[in-house]
């Protein structure tokens, strides 16, 4: 076993979470979410993207958002871009860091970003440029990495090949995501692992949904292998694009829980962030998906 | 790894997960639940307990439920007995198996059966002797393994002493209850592989609550560990009494979808398994706490 003794969690509930939300969520309550993200202690906020408003009206703000956030010391506040007119509106804005998405499926690259995965590499070039010329680093997300909603069985091989590309152009480091959350623990640990083989350990993260309640038990699984950095969602926010009503990300009060309790430290204040997700969540007018939310409310009577 | 190639799932529904429920369920709708479980492919199902009604009244039924059910070859349906008059009852009604139930911490023993845990254990010898009697297999339960909501903390040699007094006195199998769901998954395996390590692993069953989204990590570690027989719950019925409004049991349907997916044959039919789970939670007036169920339905439109 080769578990680490520290791990670094990415709040993705800003940005992955909520971007999957029907109702349009108030500018005030996104900057309130993340102001509550970074005092419960959370060192790394995914606060938005710079896409087309057309096609995520939920982000459309991030301007906003990234302006009107108290920014805590040590925090790093990333938001996603797609291309290079993104990367601009994302540096006038401020950033210190940004992603870029790929797609493991090449069904579902034409289906979510109307382009093969060679052409969305491609266009990622002069973004990876503009990044490293403004000295801001780039993180890589890989989508479909256990399956995908539109060709099912996504090849290991071209899990690692889009990881290794998004590495060669620079990228810090590579979240592999299960977009559907179809993955169990062995699965999810032996794609974790190959694609470790190739950009290393350190540059491997991961990233899971909760469709089918697997998440937690495959960041398990993928920990005791030497993974160091796992995404989730404050009370599970995003829900599942492929199936309205199944679960969203992981939340991140589940894994804080989690980690905590086998001696890995986070930093993170647990009634804090399970508060931060039911404000958020009373506001999209529902429960936390988080258990351990539910279970401090519960307790709180 | 020692995980093992078969696992006996020990359904719990229909005995811890009602029980824990507020409104009375009807007797039609127990009978309904049980048959469906039997004909997703469940082969052990606890079926109810011959408690006082005083008590826990979810359970008065249990000799009309079990004169109802269909009785699928080669499933087995025990109840639980807290005393001899329980055993007679279950007798009465033709049972091939009975649970007893203790608990490892003094101070839960004390509240919860109003005995201390030598009195309780003192309770089932005739327990032990009337079913050896009349050739009926004991289980027992172990509660509070991981954690006791009076006395905090439950010393690990506790758990192992009171899952050895069990099968001395005949038990052939031991499940080991995180009643109020507050283990991980390191504190879980070196729990029950303190007690495999006494009374073997073949008679070690697991039983997991979800009350803080731990339960299936949990029960996978276990698994790695050798552990064969896993208890759960359809639907995750079953609350906690300590927190009201926190997840109960296990899913069994996120349970079989690991399983299935670590390529161990369950026999279950996961369609069927979640439709008996919306049907019991739909006559409950909520939703099922599967995330699993919640994807097929979401999927189903």
């Amino acid at each position: 076993m080769s578990r680490p003794s520290e791990i670094r969690i990415v709040e993705v509930g800003p940005r992955d979470g909520l971007q999957n939300e029907a109702g349009l969520v108030p500018l005030a309550a996104k900057v309130a979410l993340i102001d509550a993200l970074g005092a419960a202690g959370l060192r790394v906020i995914e606060s938005g993207s710079f896409v087309s408003p057309k096609w995520v009206p939920q982000m459309a703000e991030t301007a906003e958002v990234l302006a009107a956030i108290r920014r805590y010391p040590g925090v790093c506040y990333p938001v996603l871009v797609p291309n290079e007119k993104g990367l601009n509106a994302a540096l006038a804005s401020g950033v210190e860091e940004v992603a870029v998405f790929a797609a493991a499926s090449e069904a579902f690259s034409r289906k979510n970003i109307n382009c093969s995965i060679a052409e969305s590499l491609d266009r990622f070039r002069p973004v990876m440029a503009g990044a490293k010329a403004a000295g801001v680093a780039v993180r890589g997300y890989v989508s479909c990495v256990l399956g995908c909603p539109y060709q099912g069985d996504v090849p290991l091989a071209d899990v690692v090949r889009v990881s290794e590309a998004l590495t060669d152009m620079g990228c810090y480091e590579v979240s592999l995501g299960d977009t559907i959350g179809v993955g169990t623990a062995d699965k999810a640990a032996a794609m974790a692992g190959a694609v470790a083989a190739s950009i290393g350990m350190a540059r491997t993260a991961v990233h899971f949904h909760d469709t089918y309640g697997q998440a937690l038990v495959n960041v398990l699984a993928c920990l005791d292998l030497g993974v160091r950095v796992v995404d989730s969602a404050v009370a599970g926010l995003g829900g599942c694009p492929y199936a309205k009503g199944a679960s969203g990300n992981l939340a991140t009060e589940d894994l804080v829980y989690m980690l905590e309790g086998l001696g890995i430290a986070t930093g993170v204040d647990l009634d804090a962030l399970a508060a931060a997700g039911r404000t958020i969540t009373t506001a999209l007018n529902r429960r936390p998906a988080s258990k351990v939310a539910q279970a401090l409310a519960a307790k709180a009577g």
